[in-house]
């Protein structure tokens, strides 16, 4: 497996043509896996807010603890539950399912001082979309992973993981035995897009703007999106 | 960067020089992670438990529910806390501090049908003595990670992360902003180590007796030991 992040990408624009870009600044193969970090998906998609018209609520206020609770209101209006709350750490599940910290919701890499960047509507859409305009102008069939940095429980740092993916069969499950209610005895699948996405963060993670890798030499096409990585609520042992 | 399986290790036995075995199946370079899964390490470690020899607790008989409670008995006996109990599913904190299914004891690629294999007692230091005896073999300069297959909350899978490491700094800090208690409100640090286990993961995963491989290409030297993954008690929201 060979992976290398691809340079030269300009800043994204809302409106930027994502696919022409990567496609004029690397050269694709069949089989490729191109992992586009979230920030320059969102961008875009303009899922960009200018914290100056965000009007923050009470509860929004009472969280942020002195910090900006326009920020925290935007987060809210991301979170479809609160999991844990520590002012002004915010850590909530977002309408996708994802369990993140501050929803998704990032200042960094942000196109401006007073902007947010969120994540995109429908990241598996994304990916879907990418990889359709990937194939439009490069006749290349590759897959697509959507990646941000998680953090973990029990666990220090984050990692990248797959939050939309297309082209892929995001699990690769080993066939283990599993208990009569379909527990998992033994930890047989495999979240390879999720490693995916790390093995791509460790080349694009310590220079700035390096927002695309390109992940050569697995044989993962397949079925499925990123979506499938989102554990069950009946199944998740930590809801 | 690239990642390339070791082939050719026989099967591990108790006291087997595990790193002559992986000199002798490959050629190093300085700056190479070598990923070694934990099976191989805690095989080569005699870290290996007969069923026969385990007189099982009634408490392991209770959670057990039915299944073989010898397994439980070992388990509770490699665990420091129980974190969630689904019988006869068990997550539970290890006296290292990794909160994983059934506390790392894996009854899969067992020495046989009667064996269960532990985590090393000191995953730190199985990583340090292979990196010390590869060097005294190769004279080459390289970095170790034991690695291992742990469930993440709220997302479907495993990924492969560090439980052990020697000659790498684990975790890479970009420098983020903190909160006045210390709190990251940003994702700042990146936990390099469980990101290249999952890499590794990739090309070792779906064919069995490959429990080794080589990721090249990164910069990743520096101080610091796997023990810095595990989030401090003080600092964790999912205790």
């Amino acid at each position: 497996m060979n992976v290398s992040a691809v340079a030269g990408l300009p800043e994204i624009q809302p409106g930027a043509d994502l696919a022409r870009l990567i496609a004029d600044a690397t050269s694709l193969r069949d089989g490729d896996v191109v992992v586009v970090a979230q920030k320059v998906v969102s961008k875009a998609e303009g899922r960009i807010v200018r914290l100056a018209d965000v009007e923050p609520s009470d509860r929004a206020r009472a969280i942020a603890a002195g910090g900006d609770a326009r920020r925290v209101e935007v987060i809210l209006g991301e979170s479809a539950r609160i999991v844990r709350l520590r002012p002004p750490l915010v850590i909530s599940q977002t309408r996708h399912g994802f369990v993140c910290a501050s929803a998704g919701v990032d200042a960094s890499n942000a196109p401006g001082p007073d902007t947010l960047v969120l994540l995109p509507v429908d990241p598996d859409a994304s990916a879907a979309a990418l990889r359709g305009r990937l194939r439009e102008l490069t006749s290349r069939n590759v897959a697509i992973i959507v990646s941000d940095s998680f953090g973990r429980a029990w666990r220090h740092g984050t990692t990248d993981v797959a939050i939309g993916s297309a082209g892929l069969a995001p699990l690769l499950d080993l066939g283990g035995r599993r208990d009569r209610a379909g527990y998992e005895l033994h930890a047989t699948v495999i979240a390879v897009a999720d490693e995916i996405a790390g093995a791509a963060q460790l080349v694009m993670g310590k220079l700035d703007g390096i927002p695309v890798a390109v992940v050569r030499g697995l044989d993962v096409a397949g079925e499925g999106t990123a979506a499938d990585l989102v554990m069950p609520q009946e199944r998740d042992l930590f809801r």
